[in-house]
């Protein structure tokens, strides 16, 4: 059932590819920011240094100087204390989940998730015939005594997975406490945490926090990263960090199923952040993501009619748009596609099914003028259905 | 267990990288044949024309000109009938395999095998908790009437799986009567075959054999394919080609387990297609391979004690080394390490185990002297064992 959703995707994303098209379905970085020059730079200059090595099979964890990097980064910025033998490289952060699938899950085993969740992370861990407990899920995160009830009265319990930095898909981000607590929690039930955060570098505005990884002292939590969103998705590089001898058990799983990440590519993107700020790269980009969803929000705050209410994130990529109930939001998405407009109906991201008035905005990949005009169109596309 | 085997594999390769070390151990090509040079070319051009595109987010089912390019490639040379709409690009073939589980085998499944067989496919197919019935295995293949007494007599039987063209570890190659035979009992017997093809471009000598598919009318087999032999490892392109309502589950499964190949990559490897003539560059590589092959068998008939074979490949990497039976390979390779020199014991081939009197020589990745003084040494140690 998750594939058939995950189809119905595909089939969205396919129409996203005529030109005339105004997409906010997916989770695509700014293509005009890719720093195509430095890349074609480092790319010279690695093929001239190591061509053979960069060329060749490497090992499973990945490219060394990559991987301290990734944990000197980690250790700054979320608070952690890795070491480059924490961290796997893995095939986009998308791989760390479905080998957390292959490490964690057997047949009728639990995940418990926020409500709603990233929609390809429920494909992930149901090819692995798991089931979903959706945990409640607030402004400020899950709601936390929800989770230690399911904790406290779920058998085979085996992961939690989360994303509190600017969450996909509705943008929104946990606040500390709640954090602090899902690590506590995690160590007195003795369940896996998967942190997933592939959008916390890109804050807007407000305050960093810590990582929930931070304030797990007994290894139950499990941090995924990725390059897509801060440099470019196209390399398929990105990690899974934690406890060594956890890490040492996905490195087996992992050769099963490719062997290897790309060795040039690993390569390019540790010569990139050698030579290149990168922090000077990912300013350039908040900047403009900031000014993005400055501008759906003034949009659809002006286009929609009333009674939709949606969030305005700190960060990321999203915006969450919630309907009236009796709207179904895949009824809205046939008549937006009438205008070409697109955007991924809400219902599913709920694993369990049963919400649909809601769908998922991306702010971060057309250009200003198509955000207001697709926004517009949307709206009017929205005011036929709330008379 | 066979990841287990697989780690100790492991723990070899890491001895290997010592640099005093001659290792015939891994299936590694031989870099310096590597076309960096043209590769430096094929990234600016690629950059340059469409450097937007190739360092975005694409298709899972990869970049159509590299499909449509395989599915030629392959009609030509294996007597397929495939459009690009037959062609998944994968992770390397690795992914392939790893795919190929994930859509067929649920716990204690049945996969029909050589013995002995790849060792990477035992780790990817069993990580589905499937079992093995290995197959005898002769000089021109699989004995099929063996095969077809399994078929008849097993339950629950998902894959046959296969390396007909210099297989790995045992370099032989299946005879054509065979490989039409194999064809007719999937179809009679309703049987997934994965004819499994990383090295059949790389033939030194004798007139090359249509593909397993080539004899299937009715879509039973699947064919595996890579650039890592004959371009380069380190961009992990393979493919996986069939039937088009299998391949599109293929790439269901796929979206779940890392979204997509790496853009980049595919879209160089396309252009060098474009550009340059890989044939050329492929004949290359058979050169250097035939004489290297050649060198490590005159030195294994010249060094090795009596009592000892081994298989003389007409294409591929490999040649395998058959001892007296009371002599454990595993047993040699401590000695051989003591020497420096590396290469893998056959058990960890066999799903079953129940072998230990053979290992695997790679002859394509050391330099011309280091296969000869690796070998006189190792026949060295040999000696020491048949006294």
């Amino acid at each position: 059932m998750s594939y058939l959703k995950a189809s119905e995707i595909r089939e969205i994303l396919k129409v996203t590819e005529r030109p005339e098209v105004i997409s906010f379905a997916g989770g695509l970085p700014a293509p005009e920011l890719f720093p195509v020059k430095e890349i074609k730079e480092v790319n010279r200059i690695v093929l001239d240094e190591s061509g053979h090595k960069a060329l060749q099979y490497t090992t499973t964890e990945g490219y060394a100087p990559l991987r301290t990097w990734i944990a000197d980064r980690m250790n700054t910025r979320l608070g952690t204390s890795f070491d480059r033998d924490n961290i796997l490289i893995t095939h986009g952060s998308q791989q760390a989940l479905d080998l957390s699938g292959k490490v964690f899950l057997d047949e009728e085993d639990i995940v418990l998730c926020e409500s709603p969740t990233y929609l390809a992370a429920i494909s992930a861990f149901r090819a692995y015939g798991c089931e979903f407990k959706e945990v409640p899920t607030g402004r400020d995160g899950m709601i936390l005594d929800e989770l230690e009830k399911l904790l406290q009265n779920t058998k085979n319990v085996k992961l939690i997975y989360v994303i509190p930095d600017f969450q996909n898909p509705t943008g929104k981000t946990w606040n500390y406490e709640r954090r602090k607590l899902l690590a506590e929690l995690a160590m007195r039930y003795g369940v896996i945490v998967i942190e997933d955060n592939p959008y916390g570098e890109l804050r807007f505005e407000g305050e960093p926090l810590p990582s929930v990884k931070s304030f797990d002292s007994e290894g139950y939590v499990l941090c995924t990263g990725s390059f897509s969103k801060i440099f470019c998705p196209g390399y398929r590089i990105g990690w899974i960090a934690g406890d060594k001898d956890i890490i040492r058990k996905y490195v087996l799983v992992k050769q099963g199923t490719g062997l290897q990440c790309n060795t040039l590519a690993q390569m390019e993107i540790a010569k990139y952040l050698e030579l290149y700020d990168i922090d000077k790269h990912i300013s350039k980009m908040i900047k403009t993501y900031r000014l993005r969803r400055n501008l759906a929000v003034k949009t659809m705050e002006n286009a929609f009619p009333k009674g939709i209410t949606f969030t305005v994130s700190e960060g990321g990529l999203f915006s969450w748009v919630e309907l009236p109930t009796k709207i179904n939001a895949r009824d809205v998405l046939v008549k937006s596609l009438e205008r070409n407009v697109a955007f991924v109906p809400g219902g599913s991201f709920f694993p369990n099914g049963g919400k649909e008035n809601a769908f998922r905005i991306n702010f971060s990949n057309m250009p200003d003028d198509q955000i207001v005009e697709g926004l517009e169109r949307l709206g009017e596309v929205l005011s036929e259905f709330i008379k």
